[in-house]
């Protein structure tokens, strides 16, 4: 679905490959509906008598308002995802609906008042869209839920390795904004000069772009409108049914374990080993959004670790680890799950690093040498291609030319930005010295390229893989003794945000190309959403950490998966294979090794047998946490599977507005939810789950 | 919904006047899909082709084993009805529906391996649905609920008054089966030769019947069998859901007061006055059965009663009544909810047994001396009326008379069980002398005349007031010494028996003749489905009172309301008002003033307004029991009534089916789940609500 893998690019450091190495129907699923208004012949002859208003009058104020506000429930959400599970679905159809319908509301009420001095366009649409999308992605990039968490003692806490007070740095509010404004705007610079290359001469397809431009554009048709409302109508329906479902499940939630999020469903002896549904509208609407094969993959992944290998694993306790050790140790049945994980993220990540540096090479190379191959790339833009440029393309590039920017701006940016940053970088983190900074930032730009290029051709950005090689050539030449998890970790960060902005901002001035949106605009949008990111991000998070306790903690409603999951890495970087339990690390190349034959399986099989073939990276996420969400994801797949059967047209239409409505509403619940946490509200009644046992012992206890 | 009525007359006490004075579109709401398929002009021609099976090929025996299989099902039903709240709605549309269902499945089966002898006809498919309602008439008439569970030591334990041996007597499968054998056939006899009378001469109009013969007519067209068809299968979905729902629920039940049934879905001050949404799928269904009259005047009374009324009374304790007293004592506050519901029920009663005697003889004077106006009554039966008859009733003339039954036959037989029931009812209830019984035969072939008659003009049996003067003139004869309550109960059910039989037998016979099914057949069917429920029913009752320790306690799952409001108006009618506690008789009166003064606002206003005002019947309920269920209810009401808003059309042609299929799921499930309880297999987990501060002491406790 287009642009929702933008979202899930560049939020998810899973995601990106979970929504890829799918097959173009299930991807395609979210867009049917508008795609179906797109007109064969030429979709600019329809806007032609619309003017085109000039970059400063697409950058209006009521445009930024909304961004704000919605950056904010994106951050929201996201943010509940990244410590929940880390699984972030594409929220770019949710974001294109809620900003389309706030805007028309806002420009409806001001042209009854009379007071309306310009009409919504397209253009407004994107910039708007841009925006929030880079508001939300430093929510993602900012690495609240992998990287950055992980350098707290919370997770540090967890195993007994690299917990030197030099490993250790807790979340503060001044350091995570200063840290995030220093490197979150190099990325944007790095590749700015480039724009016309990627996309004016060697066309590059980023699906994901391409996809919003065309949900924009049907936006903005008669008929695409009439559609788009009756989809807002519909997102908020299941919003309000999903923030009050929220709302009622709170009440139910006064102690621990206590709630709708801890039904046994499946059984008390299901629920130990985590089967269970927790009615989680988010994660249900998620599982409609992902394609279907990710969800058996996650439910698969549940299975075969919580439902075989972990009971297997704990028959051992006593020979292959100690049984005194705690449930969270990493030294006992954790270390497994943790361990176990990493190598299938590992082993999937490389196969599939070197898969899109393939393509990238090969691309760039048809790309100098063959001048032919790009345009038949090109279908989506106009059609004729062969004959001359098409009346679109003519159009588009005309005024994507039109609004340049001077190609010295960019490199002195770029330049200055980063001294700055070598010189504070070390102050906030003086594990990581000047020179290792210096070196990121001279190889940067070229990874940047690379992704933003590769991720033109597949739509697959590599941003969390480029974070975890920073990790483990910064963590193994900072060394042990010298910070070097801490190191790892930081530098993690500041490549990822470098990889991932890049490749967003080419994504989006790919959506500007298509919707006449000037660069300019684009580049500024992009620059405002970043910065308002690097506030709102780190102050969201301040809040959730704040008003729960148990953030981080393993087998809690937060347990911050990836935090824990990054942190090791940069622990096995640093210090190698020596804390692993028993034959954790065999099983480990096991693992590791399944995972990159399964990939290889999928891309020899082709298409028409790979969908029946599960993703390993969606596979292990489940090893560390419990597959319970794959169940709430499994259940949203059926019901859209259901509904597709049912009436395929309509959900394809509605059923990202559905998604979207689940999500989003929990999403919102969230803000209130911690703010009364904050100020010491608790629920006031506990749903508790005991068995006929325990229960006969406590009726006795309380009539006494 | 016409015949809907008929079960809810014949099946519960208060239903009967709750159908009822509710405004004909309400009403008829569940015949709309089917009298949509009713050709203007006259039925009998569209089955003209048809050829009428002889009286004895219309009893075949697949008939009688689907109607003992949905008889079984159908027992369980109101028999859990009776148990929760004594308020039972019409399930005809249900067994029209299964029986139809059933039978063409059955037929379809045999057809296919060639073994089919005999076709599916309307006949046949009347003769089930005659045989189905008989047989679960007997779990309302028998008093399962009311009268013969009154006289049993639970409930008599509830008040220090009459608690001597001679005024218990303990539900056992030998006696209860006996008295109803001996009690439920004499209504059959008693009416049997006045059939011709009522339905050819007076043409009763008997809307129930009417509409249960419309719904068969319509099944056996081409055009009514695919609705059906589209009837049954939403009916089958929900019935699957409601069952599985059911069954889900049961495995957090494991122990008291755990499981949905005590959900505070509003919280736990709620849930103390009986506030709070149980997730009874039988519920939510009955409320969309119900008018939504019924519905809002049932949650009127709830909170008229827990939310403002017993809350009050609560703060006077221990100067209107003894503090030291239980919760559930006659004297504190369960004396002023058994009470003042008891006030109202019989205010209400009485306002409308006064009501429909004033219409039965003046249309008894119509009929005799004024021939012309019962054909203007006769609408439905194929139009013409003046000029001589129409086609349709012509034919359904001939064929009703063809079978005739001698006049000599229901005499002897009726005098026979007569005279062996005086014989032996002294033996079953020493208390009840012969002479009580022979007055009450000789008196109770006119009372059954009168309660047809009413019936068929306005169908509204009154079998429950006729039950209920028994209670007070026996009981007061017999004396308290000479255990006049139980004397009184026992008086109550043979006197409701035939009442209730008669009513039901005419009601059969109009839609016998409106079906063309003979007269025999149906007298029969009755007879075989009487004989059914006289044993079927005390086994289901056995089975329910063995796997349940809680029935008839009150505040439990199974408080049966009506056996203590019975028991105490027999109390009352024997002791006087004596041990009631301090002033409620005088908000006894009130009520019983304001139910009568209630009524008749709604009288006098007309149909427009009455509406808007509430049943005092209805309001009745919830003043024992309290509120929860009609919150179910109103959820079922409003379900409906937000469909009927989108689309009329289909919320009446499929409101039914779903409502049907949710209350026999949720029925169905009764049967495994006290067969589980039986045999001693308990759920495994408790699903527990504790305040916070409770939960923290538990948690405390458990981990220590």
């Amino acid at each position: 679905m287009g642009r929702s893998i933008t979202v899930s690019r560049r939020e998810t450091n899973n995601a990106e490959s979970l929504n890829n190495g799918v097959d173009n129907n299930d991807k395609e699923k979210g867009i049917v509906g508008f795609e179906l208004e797109a007109p064969a012949d030429s979709v600019e002859r329809l806007f032609e008598v619309k003017e085109v208003p000039t970059w400063k009058q697409q950058l209006t104020v009521r445009a930024f308002v909304v961004a704000f506000l919605l950056g904010v429930l994106f951050t929201f959400i996201v943010m509940k995802l990244n410590l929940t599970t880390g699984i972030i679905p594409s929220l770019n159809v949710s974001a294109g609906l809620l900003g389309f319908f706030f805007v028309k509301t806002w420009t409806k009420l001001l042209e009854k008042s009379g007071l309306l001095q310009q009409p919504f366009t397209r253009q407004e649409n994107t910039v708007i869209q841009t925006c929030v999308v880079a508001t939300a992605g430093i929510a993602f990039s900012g690495g609240f839920g992998s990287y950055l968490f992980g350098m707290s003692d919370i997770i540090a806490k967890q195993s007994n390795e690299a917990n030197a007070s030099t490993n250790i740095k807790n979340p503060a509010l001044g350091w995570m904004i200063g840290f995030l404004f220093i490197v979150s705007f190099l990325g944007l610079f790095s590749v700015l000069p480039l724009r016309k290359i990627m996309i004016i001469d060697f066309k590059l397809v980023y699906p994901s772009g391409t996809a919003t431009a065309h949900l924009i554009n049907s936006f903005h048709t008669p008929q695409g409108a009439k559609l788009a409302k009756k989809q807002v109508e519909i997102l908020g329906k299941f919003f309000s049914f999903s923030f009050l479902w929220s709302f009622f499940q709170w009440f139910f939630t006064g102690g621990d374990d206590c709630g709708f999020s801890s039904f046994p469903s499946f059984g008390l002896e299901a629920y130990k080993n985590k089967f269970f549904f927790d009615f989680s509208s988010t994660y249900v609407g998620v599982g409609m959004i992902c394609p279907h094969l990710v969800n058996v993959s996650l439910l698969l992944g549940g299975i075969l670790s919580w439902g075989i290998m972990w009971p297997l694993i704990e028959d051992r306790k006593g020979d292959w680890y100690s049984a005194s050790l705690s449930q969270s140790s990493l030294h006992g049945i954790q270390g497994y799950r943790v361990f176990i994980a990493i190598a299938m993220i590992l082993g999937d990540g490389l196969y599939n690093f070197f898969k899109v540096l393939g393509h990238t090479s090969s691309g760039l190379y048809r790309d100098f040498f063959d001048k032919k191959s790009p345009v038949s790339r090109e279908g989506e833009d106009g059609g004729v291609g062969e004959a001359g440029k098409s009346y679109d393309e003519q159009r588009r590039t005309q005024l994507f030319l039109r609004d340049d920017i001077p190609s010295c701006f960019p490199i002195v940016f770029y330049c200055g930005i980063a001294v700055i940053s070598t010189a504070v970088l070390p102050h906030i983190f003086p594990q990581l010295r000047w020179y290792y900074i210096a070196v990121i930032y001279v190889v940067a730009p070229t990874l940047a390229f690379c992704n933003a290029y590769g991720c033109g051709l597949t739509d697959w950005s590599l941003a969390s893989t480029y974070g975890k090689l920073a990790i483990f050539t910064i963590g193994a030449w900072a060394g042990a003794s010298h910070g070097g998890v801490l190191a790892g970790l930081a530098a993690c960060g500041v490549m990822m945000n470098i990889v991932s902005t890049a490749s967003d901002l080419m994504q989006d001035f790919k959506t500007g190309y298509m919707t006449l949106a000037s660069p300019r605009s684009m580049f500024v949008s992009q620059v405002i959403g970043t910065a308002m990111g690097c506030v709102i991000s780190p102050c969201v998070f301040w809040l959730f950490i704040n008003a729960y306790d148990d953030i981080g903690i393993p087998n809690s409603e937060y347990p911050a998966p990836y935090a824990t999951i990054y942190r090791n890495m940069s622990i096995l970087g640093v210090e190698g294979f020596s804390s692993l339990p028993k034959n954790c690390l065999t099983l480990c190349y096991v693992f590791f090794a399944g995972a990159m034959a399964v990939n290889a399986l999928r891309d020899s099989l082709g298409a028409r047998f790979a969908k029946y073939i599960p993703l390993p990276m969606a596979m292990a996420i489940p090893f560390y946490i419990g597959p319970y969400f794959a169940i709430d994801m499994c259940v949203g797949g059926l019901i859209l599977f259901i509904w597709q059967k049912l009436n395929r047209a309509k959900a394809d239409a509605f059923g990202p507005a559905v998604a979207s409505g689940l999500i989003c509403g929990d999403g919102l619940w969230t803000l209130p939810g911690s703010i009364l946490s904050l100020v010491g509200v608790k629920p006031p009644i506990c749903m508790k789950f005991l068995s006929r046992k325990t229960n006969l012992r406590v009726d006795h206890f309380l009539s006494s």
